[in-house]
C-alpha cells in the first residue's frame, strides 16, 4: 500500500500524507534581457527551502484567507539565511502568503507552521521573493490529503510573489517551479511553455553585492515605449526563441538583447556599460540585467566561457568597490521539488488498526 | 561550355548573359498581425511580373544613380495588369528603383527596358509595390554579368519598395524575395530568417476590394506603445515563433493576435470585427489585417477549414456592399524566380569564334 497522489484528481491518500516535508525552490533570472515580464530560468545550485509541519489548530496563530476562516491557518515560526529581514507576517511574507492559498485553493482547514531558509539575498534581482513563494506553495502542498494541480501550485506560487512585488509576475515563479526557460506567452489568463535550449549554453550570474528594490527598479521604467523600439525589441524576443528552438548560437547572440528596459535602468548598477563590453568580449553571446537588478547575467556557449566571464564581470565591480559574488549554472536547472519529508508513523499505525477493525466489522455485518 | 552564375563569387559568365528576362514576385502577407513590421509570408499564384530587356545605352532614357552615372540606365516601358495608375519615371517606381540599384551595387553600366505587369491590386495590402521592387531587381540581376548575391538583391529590393512606403519594410519584400514565412529578426543592420510552419497551416487572404493608402495607415499609429501592450505583444511573438517551429497549432491559435496595431487601425476597414469573429468562429487559428490593410487574412489547420473562412469572411464584405475577392495559399510559398529569359544567339556564337581564334594563336606562339 504506497501513497498515491493523483494531481488534480480526485484519488485520496491510501496512507495519510506527510506531518512536515521540506520544499527547494531554486533562484532564478527574470526577464532575460529579450523578454522583460515573459522570460525566466531557473538556476542550478541555490535557492531558498521552506520547512511546513502540520500542528494541531490551536497552537498554530496568524491570519487565514476567506473562504477557510475556521481553521486553515498558517504560522510563520521563523526565517533563517542570507535574509532575515522579511516579515513573519503570514499575509505578508511571500512564502506564507503562497501556503496560505494553497489551503485555500484545495479547501484544507489544516494548520501549518513554516521555517523559511533564505539562500538568496534580499533584493538580488535572483527571484528570492518568487522561490520562497514556490518553495512555501510547494511544502505545503505537500502536506494536502489531494495534490494540488501544477495550474494551482502556479496560482499559488503568483499570490505569494505578489506580496513582494505588489503585482503578479510569474517571470520568477514559472521557472522557479517548473525549471529550465520559462516563457509566459499570455498574461491574461496566464499561460507558460518551456523554451528549450541549446545544451552547452551555460548562464553565469554576479551579484554586485548591493541590494535594489524591485519597486524602486520599476519606478524607474517609462510607461510608454516609442513604436520603433517596440518593433526593434519584437523582433529581438522572436528571433531569440528561434534560437533556442534550433540551437543558433549565431543567432542568439544577435537577438539576446533588451533596448527596451536596460537602457532606463543600467544606471542604477555602478559600472554596468563596463562590465557588459567586458562581457561580451569575453564571448558573452549576450549580457543584461537578471530581473530588476542589481544582479548581471550572461549567457555563454560553454561553462568553460561562462566562468571566464563571471571572472571579468566579478573584475570591474571589484574596481567599484563593491563585493559580488559569482554563480555558473547551466540554462536547463531542474524546478523546486520536496527535499525531504516526515510522516507521522503512529497515526499511520493507528488508522491501518482502525481499517482492520472496520474490516472485521464490515465482514461480520455481510454473515 | 555552360554558362555558371557564382552568386557574389568573381566567376565571370563563360557565355554572355541573357539579353531578357522575365521574373515573377508573389504578393505576401505583411505583419501577420503578430508582428508588425518583422514578419510576413509569400502567397502562392499571384504576384507582379517584370520583364527586363538590355537595350543600347542610345535608346534608354531615364536618370541613373550617381555612381554608375555615365551609362546604367532604367525605362520603364510599360505597366499593365490591375494597377496602372504608377509612375513610369524609374526614380518614382519601385522596379525601376530596384532595378537601378541592382545596376549601381553591381556597377554595371548597362542600360535596361522594363515592362512591368501588376498581379496585385494596388493600396490591397498584399505587397504589390514591393512585389514589383523584388521582380525588378531579380530581372535585371539576370542580365548581369556577374550576379549579386541574395543580401544585394535584398537591399535593391529593399530601395524599390521604400519608394512607395517611404520607408524601408522588408516584411513583404523579404518573403516576396526568398518565399515562406520571414522573420527579421534585426532592422538596423536588417538581418532575416526563415521560420518553418507546420505544413497543412494553410491561410487565406480576403481583399474587401478597395484601395486603402498605406501612408494613411501608418498615419492613424501612435507613435508610443503603452508598456503593459509592450509586454503582451512581445510574449504573443515569442509564442507564436515557439508554435511555427513546435508544429503546436493550439499555441499557434493563443499567440496569433495583434493587440497594438489592430485596434487602432480596424475601423479603416468596414466590418473588420464582424469578418474577425466570423472567420474565429469558423475555425481560423487567427485572423488579422494583411499588412497596412485592407486585405486581411486568417490562418486555418488546413487547406479546407481556409476556404471555409474565406466565404464567411466573403460574405461579411459583400453585406456591406464590398467586392471582396478571396485568394488560399499555403503559408510556405515560393519566392521570386526567373520565368523566362532570351540570350542573343548571335552574339554567342561571335563569343566563340573569336575564342576559337584565340586559341589557335596562343597554340602558335607557344610552339
Amino acid at each position: 500500500m504506497t501513497a498515491k497522489n493523483t494531481r488534480g484528481g480526485f484519488a485520496a491518500h491510501v496512507t495519510p500524507p506527510p506531518i512536515e516535508a521540506v520544499a527547494f525552490a531554486p533562484a532564478s533570472v527574470g526577464n532575460v534581457g529579450v523578454g522583460f515580464d515573459i522570460l525566466g530560468f531557473a538556476l542550478e545550485g541555490f535557492g531558498d527551502r521552506v520547512r511546513a509541519r502540520r500542528v494541531t489548530g490551536e497552537s498554530a496563530t496568524g491570519s487565514a484567507t476567506e473562504s477557510a476562516r475556521e481553521s486553515a491557518s498558517v504560522r510563520v515560526a521563523s526565517i533563517s539565511g542570507l535574509s532575515t529581514r522579511i516579515s513573519l507576517e503570514p499575509e505578508r511574507n511571500t512564502a506564507g502568503r503562497a501556503a496560505l492559498e494553497v489551503l485555500r485553493l484545495a479547501r484544507a482547514e489544516i494548520a501549518l507552521e513554516l521555517e523559511i531558509e533564505k539562500g538568496i539575498p534580499l533584493g538580488s534581482g535572483l527571484g528570492g521573493s518568487a522561490a520562497s513563494a514556490v518553495a512555501g506553495a510547494l511544502a505545503a502542498n505537500a502536506l494536502l490529503k489531494k495534490s494540488l494541480n501544477p495550474q494551482e501550485l502556479l496560482a499559488a506560487s503568483l499570490a505569494g510573489e505578489a506580496v513582494a512585488s505588489g503585482a503578479t509576475h510569474a517571470d520568477n515563479v514559472a521557472p522557479s517551479l517548473f525549471g529550465g526557460l520559462q516563457l509566459i506567452y499570455s498574461l491574461h489568463p496566464l499561460a507558460i511553455t518551456r523554451v528549450p535550449v541549446p545544451a552547452a549554453v551555460h548562464c553565469v550570474v554576479v551579484h554586485p553585492g548591493f541590494e535594489l528594490e524591485t519597486r524602486m527598479a520599476r519606478a524607474v521604467l517609462n510607461g510608454q515605449v516609442p513604436l520603433e523600439k517596440f518593433v526593434r525589441q519584437t523582433a529581438s524576443v522572436a528571433g531569440f526563441i528561434k534560437a533556442c528552438m534550433s540551437g543558433d548560437l549565431e543567432l542568439l547572440s544577435e537577438t539576446l538583447r533588451d533596448d527596451v528596459i536596460e537602457p532606463q535602468r543600467a544606471h542604477l548598477i555602478p559600472g554596468f556599460e563596463e562590465a557588459k563590453i567586458a562581457a561580451l568580449k569575453a564571448g558573452a553571446l549576450g549580457f543584461s540585467i537578471s530581473g530588476a537588478g542589481p544582479s548581471v547575467f550572461a549567457w555563454a556557449p560553454s561553462e568553460a566561457s561562462s566562468r571566464r566571464i563571471g571572472q571579468v564581470v566579478k573584475k570591474v565591480f571589484l574596481q567599484r568597490g563593491l563585493e559580488p559574488t559569482v554563480f555558473v549554472s547551466s540554462v536547463a536547472a531542474k524546478g523546486a521539488r520536496i527535499v525531504a519529508q516526515k510522516r507521522a508513523a503512529r497515526i499511520v499505525a493507528q488508522k491501518r488498526a482502525s481499517q482492520r477493525v472496520l474490516k472485521r466489522a464490515s465482514q461480520r455485518a455481510s454473515r
